[in-house]
């Protein structure tokens, strides 16, 4: 640890940004380089080899060989022993069931929605109905939890807020509204400003 | 911690039964508590009010009142500070990569392909291709790693193997077949050992 890392990401991705967010909020140095997917960065034989054999980004390696992938797995090793990932061994547990609540009932609904209309330049009708009811869903289920606290675990952001903030945030590129969800967008607004990330801006969350 | 808990579950799932191992190989006390999510007993108010608002199994209640769900945290959780998850930080981050790999990249094709048949009585030429490739994928890419090592992470079962064994040993039953991974075959045996699980029988891994 200490070490310089590299993370191999693209901007554009929230997997990617949550990375970054972390990193840049606790002052970790890092060096970052650009991968771009849709032109099978992440599918060449030394990408593979040399960074992640899984093909995925963000995808970090160390001076010393050493790498890693996922971006909850990432945040979670970052994070370790700071103010984004509390020591009580529950607590960090409901942060925990946060992450993977994000990864298999948010993300692959809420981004993948994205991914089709600003990747592949679909429309928003065009979108699965079962992809948007479960990304409607997905965001009417952390509206109500938001309802009922400042943050998803505890009153101070944690790498599960960073988890769920990096899609949530953008999910108007995806055709989804948060106009009826007031309490998600205080909670990005109070995130953004806690996290020092620039506002998406209010038109955005409308 | 300490306290007796209940396990909210269904023994046919794989992320029920990730629970159960874990908690009998380490000899915790808990009580089980079956729920048949076929006839929507996690979607009854009374569930999700009390058990899980996400209405999913595994959910776990403590006698105080405390709750958690998402088979990978709660494996996290039951197994901090035993053999199953290592110490050191980046060993347990590499541990953390193959649980958020296995929720993303193998259960939603592995897993599904499995409830289609077992619990829709689809037949394997009724799956859809994209799921069949991309759960072949996930099989290869598990089948490349335990070519180069005994488990997942290091040389003896992590709860990164457990919850990689749930649905890869009843692969056959979502229409996949291991015949043609050695590796992932002798690993399967040897997490059955090593766990003190029933194998699953030669004659199903083919």
């Amino acid at each position: 640890m200490g070490a310089k890392f590299k993370v191999h990401g693209d901007l554009r991705s929230g997997n990617c940004l949550k990375v970054k967010w972390v990193a840049d909020h606790l002052g970790l140095e890092y060096e970052w380089h650009d991968v771009d997917v849709m032109a099978g960065e992440t599918r060449t034989e030394a990408f593979l080899t040399t960074v992640n054999p899984a093909g995925q980004i963000p995808a970090l390696v160390w001076p010393d060989g050493r790498r890693l992938a996922q971006s909850n797995a990432i945040l979670r090793y970052l994070a370790r022993g700071s103010v984004l990932l509390p020591d009580d061994p529950f607590v960090m547990a409901k942060v925990d069931e946060w992450l993977f609540w994000e990864q298999y009932s948010h993300e692959p609904y809420v981004a993948v929605a994205r991914f089709l209309m600003l990747y592949r330049g679909e429309s928003a009708a065009a979108r699965p109905a079962d992809l948007v009811a479960r990304g409607e869903s997905a965001l009417d289920f952390m509206e109500r939890a938001l309802a009922e606290a400042p943050m998803l675990v505890g009153s101070t952001p944690t790498i599960a807020d960073v988890a769920l903030l990096a899609y949530t945030r953008v999910a108007h590129e995806g055709g989804f509204s948060l106009a009826f969800r007031p309490n998600t967008q205080r909670w990005i607004s109070e995130c953004e400003s806690a996290l020092g990330i620039a506002p998406i801006g209010k038109k955005e969350l409308q």
